[in-house]
């Protein structure tokens, strides 16, 4: 567990004595941030780029948090400008936001808003499931309160745990809550003490899975082995690959400019000129599962997730491949209907 | 997913269509009854046999509702007329009591109750975590409304998951909420869809591990090959053993009366003619990890933990046997320093 702590330590570019890893996946780092920053009637504002905002507000909803939203035309990330406004006018505790939303495929610059959260005095939490470890993210530079993110995406290791961090302005909120964190399993005064994050004693709090620290330690341990520099170099190349190869072949990516995509997770218009369910069911027999969309992008895009171990051009080559002797057996087969 | 569930149903004796396995460990599984079943201002009753109950006592404090509780003389069972009394004072909407409290040793008889809680309307949940398929117990034949497990005690699968079950009873009232269920990543209505539990399509709600599922999935099957009766009487057996291993060596078993004793975990009382601390360290170098006390037994017990694959006799005699090495070996440097 202290090798843990170290390697997200490393993974989130923070000195931050609490962080650890929660038990439950990506979602319950979500509802670990939210449970332990937010008290009832207190306001929150929740940037909706995707998906992902919307699972936010309707988790801060419940923990009788007062939520307001302020969203960007989806495929398009969130200006500065907008974001300050309604921080201003909102005058929330706790801004949250998405860095890579997997749904929409939208990379959100998230460098610039500690600057605005402190002038308004609100702390800043954001969401780096998707992102962590594929794009630059430095959680103390940046001047972030509080992330997470989860095992299984570009850490490689499997589901179950969710990596999160609080830096000290978050952790002095926490423990000055009026009423008790909502939720015993997330409780971070009790959770950072079985992760021996304070001055104190290592104490019970429940039954972390031992197999899953392994696994989570391991995909740590890789990325330092490889450094994140690198690892955020790998990405990128794959990912300006896969753009490259998939407009050359016809499609056009949801994300327009290019700037804003989040290169873990591709999202592409369904194309009207093939069969695209048809296409998407040949390259799952061959061992390529490409994503439906997904909230905004249900129904109009596919989605095709490409990351850590798997960001390799190689991976990139051979997806395209299958892609693309996938439209031909489709296109073949539609012609031989006719 | 759905060989889980037909596992789970065999595990719980049920035929309840909300069976599933909770993606937390075991204290997740208490979350998810009380989260599910309880809205803010209403009463619960909670027995206290050990820790679990302070702990559920916590847990629904948290959720807003009004905690009463009914506590037996640690080391002995509530008595059935203790339960109707505070069930009649209180009148709750919940009465929430642990089969097996692995705090205590102790082994409540679950399998009267529900003939009280119909008289005063009142949902019945049992915590099953330390006893399910070691000890009787049959959710439907028994009447009751709510139940969850560990995957990592006598399943013997990895720790992450938590088995759950609600009756049809418990479902309309979760359906039936006033206010939503106060935990996103526990709601029933929508970890129920995912798991398939309702006639309507699977629909994603989080990534669920693989991982453990493999792991739960295995162990349930190996519970259906041994069957439930043979298993009960397995440990049943390992336990009388253990029993009378310790009695024939001197030890004192916190639970007096032998069928108030939970068979997995054995609470004995801290022996005051060896220093226990270190017959224990001793033990624990030969691959043998004996467990401090808990709670109510914390400084006062120790706890031997026998269960699942681990419930052989050959594991009690290799216990006996160490443990007896250690006891000689501890004396004989106690000696040697006078």
């Amino acid at each position: 567990m202290d090798d843990i702590k170290e390697g997200l330590r490393y993974a989130f570019q923070t000195k931050n004595v609490l962080t650890l890893a929660i038990s439950g996946t990506g979602h319950s780092g979500m509802e670990a941030v939210l449970s332990n920053l937010l008290e009832p009637g207190e306001n929150v504002l929740i940037a909706i780029t995707g998906t992902w905002g919307d699972r936010a507000a309707d988790m801060a909803r419940r923990y009788g948090a007062i939520v307001n939203t302020v969203s960007s035309k989806f495929g398009t990330t969130l200006k500065l400008s907008e974001i300050e406004d309604a921080v201003a006018r909102v005058r929330p505790k706790l801004f949250f936001i998405v860095q890579g939303d997997s749904s929409t495929g939208v990379l959100q610059p998230v460098d610039n808003l500690s600057a605005i959260c402190r002038r308004y005095n609100c702390l800043l939490a954001v969401d780096v499931v998707a992102s962590l470890g594929a794009v630059p993210f430095y959680m103390d530079r940046w001047g972030i309160d509080a992330a997470y993110a989860g095992s299984q995406k570009v850490l490689g290791a499997p589901p179950g745990l969710a990596p999160i961090s609080f830096s000290p302005r978050a952790r002095d909120v926490i423990f000055s809550r009026k009423t008790p964190a909502p939720v015993y399993y997330w409780d971070m005064k009790l959770v950072g003490r079985q992760w021996k994050c304070f001055d104190e004693d290592r104490i019970y709090h429940h039954t972390i899975s031992s197999t899953l620290l392994y696994g989570l330690r391991e995909g740590l341990s890789i990325l330092a082995d490889e450094g994140l520099e690198h690892a955020i170099q790998r990405h990128r190349t794959c990912a300006k690959r896969l753009y490259n190869e998939l407009e050359k072949i016809g499609f056009e990516l949801f994300v327009e400019n290019e700037d804003d995509r989040l290169c873990t997770v591709t999202t592409v218009y369904i194309p009207d000129w093939v069969t695209w369910d048809d296409v998407a069911l040949y390259m799952r027999r061959q061992n390529v599962t490409v994503s439906g969309g997904m909230g905004p992008t249900a129904g109009k895009a596919f989605r095709i997730g490409i990351m850590g171990y798997n960001a390799t051009l190689q991976t990139v080559t051979y997806l395209i491949n299958v892609l693309q002797e996938s439209i031909k057996h489709v296109k073949l087969v539609t012609a031989s209907k006719l």
